[in-house]
This record gives structure tokens, sequence and C-alpha cells, in this order.
């Protein structure tokens, strides 16, 4: 099984990648990691220049002996490729997963508004820290290698499902490239926001005219809200924002789930599992 | 002539408030300037409750004898009273003028989506800081006193527009309180936002389904951008960033403007002047 790392926003480390290619050889030695220099690449902000990010995924997506492509990290950037990369993948973009999370929502959900392959909101190639142990990266390879069920979201119960970064989600409203969710049950997760500010997205999600019809919403962890931008200050809790703006959608808010910016984030294949 | 200062958002300060009406006594005594006690509430981040906010907003602009509502503060808060207010508002609300700015482009993007009255983009009552001299308030009240075309932002030209904080019109993309633009320059501005962050919103602003067809689009002020992450560390300047989002909107980018979060915050009626 080959599996390609490319990174559509920023850079990962040699470090990282040589970390994660350790863990699959140890693990997974059945699996051919080709990880592109592309990932390496600094331009800005970004992994490389747009026009770069953009061949490079390509390349792997288009190509028939690959069988996964494993996002290195998120960040900023994968939305600057949206434009070029979509039109010009081929048949062999259509059988391949595509796995990972955070600023990767954009590409996951415009493949998935295409359902070109199988995108997978899950852990990234670079999250392979010291103090995780590999937890992250062995589900993500016992997702995409085995179909490990232990690996999924549990509350994953045969209803359609799809993640994002509320961020990410927001983003694309309005856009083309925001995927019809009826009947999914939609999982989102929060990083680094203020709580004002995750009301704010919140409010998007509950009046987005293209996300009536969903089946209901999961929060996952809400992590590295800034001080002073938090529950006390904001005065209401997560848990009273999702069930008022939950209320105004008109679907339910089912409850927390496991994905998010830490340890704990378990794989959401989009759609059925 | 009667002005109702409310704040559907943050509180403004007993001081501030004080410190209009003395501006307004000295310079425009023509003017009866009511300063809602509302204004001072605190309720966790907003100026009191949701329903008092709401309450407070619809009595002065379903009141005839009120000919303009000013809007106190921006902050966060003025879409959370949206599906209250908007569908309250009688034939008092159809004749009124609302300025504010920043968060207060909830409801003046609202009630232009709807044609209710005058929605105008400018300096709100608390903008009258020691700094400003009164530069600012000075200009809300020149145009909604006397239509004073000194106050109007210079690049206004005989076609409609619109002017938004970007991140609030953003948010009201794909929802059904997003105005319809065709034809109009749209006029954006910057608070506090990294260069990450404003290109992913031009991102959204450029592929936005509902805003096909304006005209072009304006740059008004980049304030506050935090440190780390600003035109060096993204590597794009913002003229590099609005050319390329305004490219692949198919409009044109007009250039830059006079509004924003800064004492050069001109007054930008909505729709034709």
């Amino acid at each position: 099984m080959k599996i390609a790392v490319v990174a559509p926003a920023r850079s990962i480390s040699v470090e990282g990648a040589a970390r994660v290619a350790a863990f699959t050889a140890l693990y997974y030695p059945e699996v051919e990691l080709v990880i592109d220099p592309q990932v390496y690449m600094e331009a800005g902000h970004f992994a490389g220049p747009d026009a770069i990010r953009a061949e490079t995924f390509l390349r792997y997506a288009n190509d028939p002996s690959v069988d996964a492509i494993w996002f290195g990290r998120g960040g900023y950037g994968s939305n600057r490729i949206l434009a070029e990369v979509m039109p010009k993948l081929g048949p062999a973009a259509r059988t391949k997963s595509y796995m990972g999370f955070s600023d990767m929502g954009f590409l996951l959900g415009a493949l998935y508004a295409r359902r070109i392959g199988h995108p997978v909101h899950g852990p990234m190639a670079s999250n392979v820290s010291e103090s995780s142990k590999g937890v992250g990266v062995g589900r993500a390879l016992g997702w995409l290698v085995n179909k490990d069920r232990n690996a999924l979201e549990p509350t994953l119960n045969g209803r359609p499902a799809a993640a994002f970064n509320l961020v990410i989600l927001c983003a694309l409203i309005g856009t083309p490239w925001m995927p019809d969710l009826t009947d999914h049950v939609l999982y989102i997760e929060e990083v680094g926001e203020a709580y004002y500010r995750i009301d704010r997205l919140l409010f998007q999600m509950a009046n987005a005219t293209q996300l009536k019809g969903i089946a209901g919403v999961r929060l996952g962890a809400v992590t590295d809200v800034p001080d002073g931008d938090n529950e006390k200050e904001f005065g209401e809790s997560l848990e009273t924002m999702m069930t008022r703006w939950c209320g105004d959608m008109g679907v339910p808010y089912l409850g927390r789930a496991r994905i998010g910016h830490d340890t704990d984030n378990l794989v959401v294949p989009f759609g059925l599992v």
C-alpha cells in the first residue's frame, strides 16, 4: 500500500517527517510512505508557492499507484489551490482516501462536494509529537491501512457524517466548495478562538442556507482559547451556545465528540462508514 | 431632530456617553440626543441580555418621532438580535437612518437586505475619544443632521455602495441576512486580524455566490494587525491579496478607501447618495 504525504498549507519539519516515517516503518512495514520534498518548502506562510503546492497534490492524487493522500499539516493555505486542482482531478483521484483536518477541511469539503474519493477527517502526518506517543498517527494509519474501526469516532452510528474545524466550515459557507450535507451529522471542533468568535461562527453555521437539512451537530474539542476571551468573560458556556444555535437552526445538538486539535482526535470518514 | 443611541452589541461608558452628549449639545443644539440607559448595561460580553438589546432597538426603530438610530458601539453581538427584531420592524422603521460600523454591519446588512430605512456605515456615538477631537462623531452628525457631503467617503461616485468590516461581511455570507449587492461598489475594512486570516476572509468574499455581480471592491484601513502575523511573515502585501482575490472574483480592485477602525472613517451610505 502506497501513501503519499503532501502539504497544501504549511510546511512540516524534517524531524517531524523522519518521526512519522520511522513510526510507519515500525508498525506498518507493508506501507510505502512517500513524503514529497514539497512538504519542507517555505514561501512566506506556506509550504512553497501556490503553484507548487497545487502541482504536488495533483501529481499524487492522479497517480493510480497511490492509495491514499495523507496531509502533512494544516495552518492556512489549502483553499488557495482549490480553483487550480479541483478541475484537474482525474479517474485515479476518485478511488483514493484523503486524510487530514483543520485547514485541510477546504480540500476535504471540496472533494466531498464533488464526491471525489474518500475524504477522511483525522490526524495528519505531522501529528506525531513526542507527547502524543504516536496515538494519533497510529489511528490514522489504522484506518487508512486496515480500516480499523477502533480508530473511528465512537458516536458514528450508521448515519452519514462530516467533520470540520468550525472556522473552515464557515469559510466554505456560501461558496461552491461547500458540500451538500443533507441528513449528515455535522462534527465541528475549534482551536485558538475566543468565545465571542466561536459564537459568531455558530451564528453563521446556524443561519447558513446550505446547511438546512443536516441531521444534527456534535461538538469536538475546543482548545487553546485565548486568555481573557473564554467562558467567564463571555458569559455563556459552550453547551449554552450549542443549544441556542442548534435550536435556531432547528436541528438537535447531539453532544460532544472526540475530534479536535488534541491527541484525542478520532477518525471521521465523510459519508457513511 | 431626534437621534437615539442604542447598543446592540457591547456597552458604552457613562463618560463616553457624556462626551458625545456634550459634543452634540455644543455643535448640534437642534438635535435631541436620546441615550437609552440600555447602553450602560453589562451581561457577560454584551450590553445587556439579547432580549433587552432587541427590545431597546425595536422601541426606537418603531418610534415615528425618532429620525435616526445612531449605534453606540460595536464589539460583538448585534447578530444575536436579528431573528427577533427584523420581523418586528414597522412603518416608522422604514424612514429613518441607522448609522454604525464594525459589528453593526450585521444590522446594517440585514436592514439593507430588506430595504428598510437608510443604513449608513460611519462612526458610532462612542467614537468620540479625546485623541480624535470629535472628528468622527462630527462627520457622523454632519451626515445624519445636514446630509453634509463633506462627511462622505471621497471615492463615492454615483454608483451604489455598501461598506462592511470584512469579518462581518463574511459572517453574513451564505445566510438570508446578506443583502443583494449587485452593481454595488463594496467597501471593506479590517481590524485586529492576522494577514493569513484576512487572506482567508478574502477567499470567502471572492468565492461567495451571493456576491457575484458586484461592481468592484475598495479596501479601507487595516489596523491593529497582531505582531508576528503581518505582511512580513505572511509574505504578501494587502495590495497583492486584493488583486489576487478580486481577480478570482472577476471584479476590479478599485484601490484604497477612507473607512475603518481609525479616525479617518468617512461615511458610506448604503445604496446611492
